[in-house]
Formats: structure tokens, C-alpha cells, sequence
């Protein structure tokens, strides 16, 4: 089985810059957490961007698309900083029929301590191998649909509409 | 949507013991784990025992499947050691028909650098929500039915037979 | 042997805070530190404030000088954000001459992976118990006295001058 | 400031191995951790074998004894295995006069969550760099004369005789 994962940055992939006290991004971590995950599935990982998700724009989401409607691969998980994950579910929902997509993020980043980014990768990859049809969203060890879902941005927890 | 979460120990609870310089069990990881997860399922722990698989018997599996049968709950995730864990999913396979059952478990301890425990702990509670009633292990990013997969213990890796 | 820690912030102690996705301050990790050192020393623990040290005014040094100078033990180990450890360094070197005092931050938060946080901590405590009365700075593996060392922020280590 | 790392195993090094479940020894982790500790010393790294320390013989230590006296630097850190570390050190004291000679290890490996290998680096290069000509143990956060210690096997700590 085939599965595609792009890469769009979000907290998943921000690292600590010792230069500048800020944290920023460098590469991405997937490869590395595939690794770590003893992946045996047949994995294409794509970087589009490296990017806060408060930095994206219409073009950016237009980009995801193209690359999910252009895809070979009918099992595509998308990593996404959580602020805007659901205005690209959306995006990705009204337009995408015939693959599973699944989006997920992190609310700390893989290089902190006490990361959810692992979790939260094996439960995207699973979902994706598992669903049918559609574009969902996977955070907090729920998977929601990308039209009932939002993310309550004072608790940080992604919650069911 | 309730879950429960059966621990019979395995690698994924092995700790270093400091004073014999081998592995051994202290207390089960699954608590930090699930909030490490962020998780805002509604998840019940249960601690049967802490064993290498190696060490488990007759006695220790047919406690895992009474555990099954009398829970009231019907999405159950086990971790159990990966030795024996096709033989316990075996035996739970050939029982339990009204609910869904994933096990689970780690090639590397959760305490353990580049450990694959979370990931895995991710994609069962994945699985576990997503599937029919049925038996499955979960590892390397697979999920297998009970009775279809082995453990290659050379590569260290689960496959389809 | 007695030692006095004194904390007051830096990038040692910040932490990513989830729902701003920024770093900040909470709680301090000298404690659990020390725990996971093993020390057996007999160390005291003062938190004075948890502060970048951009955000350091006069009065936040003169507590400081203060606490080491009413200090009765003469034995004194200062964490400290790196950007103006020099200048506080200064301040203590021309006000002290009977005590050990060393200070140390990190370029990486003791919560983020890679950090070099434990390293200095170790190296403090083995300098303050070696080196005679006299302010020092820790970093990069190297002790410096209080008036012969400069922070390369282009390269992000400490050097003499 | 030239400093030579003399590289035997010990607990510091040891890994887990995911095939069989047991700890084991494959590489040395030295160059990492002087890499995460930011360190702009002059040091040159030389494994000479990797053994848990209960494995040592005298063939071991002569060549360790060798290493030192041949050695043009003057400043040498040694890691060990806690277990017979004192008898190594005893050795190395009784005829090595003009170097500074520090012996340090680990209760927990670099590569296991919450080990002290690090710190006690840190405290072993500051300690190399203060002291005078003599044979030195570094652990528990304190600095030991070779001939002044014991390791408390009961409590895994190292005290003074």
C-alpha cells in the first residue's frame, strides 16, 4: 500500500535557533520519524513549504491541493501547523472525492520534550490506511471529519462541532 | 465513545534498573504516555501485569481474554510484549466476535531513546475507533488481522503471512 | 561541601508553551536536574526570578550581588540567560572576593532536545568546588574569570579576550 | 588547552538492542555529546575498546595504563564502567604522576531518558582542566581522590573512604 505525506511545516517541524532565542525551521523531522517509527509502509514524503500556518496564504492552500488532486497515490497524510489545519481541511474537503486525506500537527514540536507530533503521526498513518474517501483531521487521539471540526484555541484541544 | 486500555507490560514499560544494569519493570508508562498525547479520549487504564511476553503463560493469556469478554466496553487496546504477541492475539481472535480489540507494543522501550512506543500507542487508538469488531495487532505502521501476521524475528520487523 | 544555586532564568529554564507557541517561563528544572545528576551534594535551591536576561534591569543585578553577598555559604553556582551573564558577571567580580561564585546558562533550553543545559550544570558545580575565591563563567566547556571573556553572538559561543 | 578522552564503555555507552532485548555496545557516544555540549575545547577522542567494566582485565587496564603514559597530552578524561572504576583509578594512581587523570561514567545510559552521562562529562572536563597532577573520580556531581572513594554498590552512589 501507498502512501504520500506532505510536508507544510507547523509546529511539527519548528526547532529551537540557539542564535536567536526564537524558535524557526530548518528541515523537516518526518524522515527521522518514520525511522524511529519502524515504518514498513511504502512512504513518498514531499516538503511543499516550511511554514507557521498563520504564514499561509491562498496560494499556499492552493499548492496542497494541486499536489492532493495530482497525486497518484490515493492515501495522502498532510502535515499542518494546527491555527488554520481547518481552513485547509475545508479547502481540501469541498474538492477532493476520491483519495483518503488525512491532516495532522502537533501542538509541541518534535525536537521539544514531551512532544505530541509522534502520536499524532501514528494515528494519521493509521487512519489514512483505515477510512475511506475523504478528507479528515486527526489531533488529541480523535479523528474528526474536516467539515466537524475546530480547534478551541483556549483549551488547545481540536473539538467535534 | 469510551476505550480501555489493558497493559500486560512488554518493551514498551521496560525501564534500566541502575543498581543491576539490566531492564526490568517499575510502572506502567501508559499514563504519561496518553497525556504526552494530548488525548481527550475517554480512556480507561488497567494494569493486568508487567511481563516480559517471554515469561507469560496459559494462566496470564486467559486472564487477557476474560478481561476482554467481561468488559463492558467493546474498543479495547492492549500493550503486550512483542515475543508472544501473535499467540495471545491468537487466542483472542478465536473468542471475542463482538468487539474490537488492537494489541500493541514496542521494539524499543518507551524510557529508551528513538522509541517507538508512542507512535504505536497513536495508531492503535486509531485503529481501534476505525475498525469493525475483530482481533488486530499493530506495529511498524501496519495493521494486521490476528491471524495473519507473523513476527520475522531476524529483521525485527511484523509481516502479512 | 555546601553549594547555593541561584536561579534566575535564561534560556536554561524556558519552556514552549502550547497555546501561544512561544517560549516562556514556568517552572524551573534545576531540581529535577540535580535529581537526574545523582548529586549528592549538599546543595540549596533559591529562585530569585525567571527572567531572559534581555529583560534584566540594574535592580534585578542587585539582588543578585545582594543574595551572594549576605550568602553564608561561600559556595555559589548562578544560572543566567547568556546575553548579559558577562555584565552580571562583572558587577559580582568587583564586588566579591571571598566566595566562588560561577555562573552558567545554556543555548539550548534543558526542555528542548540537544540541550547542553546538564553539560554546563555539571561543569559549574565541578568548578565551584575546585577554583578558589573569584567570580567565573561556564560555557562551551570552558572556565573563564569574570573580566576575560566575551559572548560571539555571531557564532554563538564564549570566548577570552 | 589540549585534552585527551580515553574511550572504554561502560554504562555511559551502552544501547539497547531491539533484536534481542538486552543491552549492547555499538558505538560511542562521546562525539555526540561534546557536539550537544557546545564545547570549543581542543579534545581528542580515542576509543579503546567498548566493555561494561565487570569484563575488564588486567590486560585492559595495562592498556589503559599504557595509553596514559605514553600520551604527550597532559589532561586526560577517562570514561569506565561504574562497577570496577576505583580499581582502574587505583591502578593508574600508583604510577602516574605528571597528568591530570579524571575517570567518570554513568548510572544510566546516554541513550536511556534521565541519564546522568552529561552531567558527569561536564563535571570531568571542567575537573581535568582545574585540577593538578593526579588521578581523579568524578561522579554523584562530586570530585574524589583515587584513593579516597568506594562506590556504595546498595545505593549506586560514590562516597568518600
Amino acid at each position: 500500500m501507498k502512501i504520500k505525506i506532505l510536508i507544510t511545516g507547523g509546529t511539527v517541524d519548528k526547532v529551537y535557533n540557539e542564535l536567536t532565542g526564537k524558535l524557526m525551521f530548518d528541515d523537516s523531522h518526518l524522515g527521522e520519524m518514520l525511522e524511529r517509527s519502524r515504518s514498513t509502509l511504502g512512504i513518498d514524503l514531499e516538503v511543499l513549504f516550511l511554514k507557521d500556518s498563520l504564514d499561509m496564504d491562498d496560494e499556499d492552500r492552493s499548492l496542497i491541493l494541486s499536489k492532493c488532486l495530482e497525486s497518484s497515490v490515493d492515501k495522502i497524510v498532510i502535515t499542518h501547523g494546527t491555527d488554520t489545519m481547518i481552513e485547509t481541511a475545508k479547502l481540501l474537503g469541498s474538492k477532493i472525492k476520491n483519495k483518503t486525506v488525512v491532516l495532522f500537527g502537533a501542538m509541541i514540536p518534535y525536537s521539544v520534550n514531551n512532544s505530541d507530533a509522534l502520536f499524532n503521526l501514528g494515528a494519521a498513518l493509521s487512519a489514512v490506511q483505515s477510512k475511506e474517501n475523504g478528507v479528515y483531521v486527526t489531533m488529541n487521539g480523535k479523528l474528526f471529519d474536516f467539515d466537524k471540526v475546530e480547534k478551541n484555541k483556549v483549551l488547545g484541544v481540536f473539538e467535534s462541532t
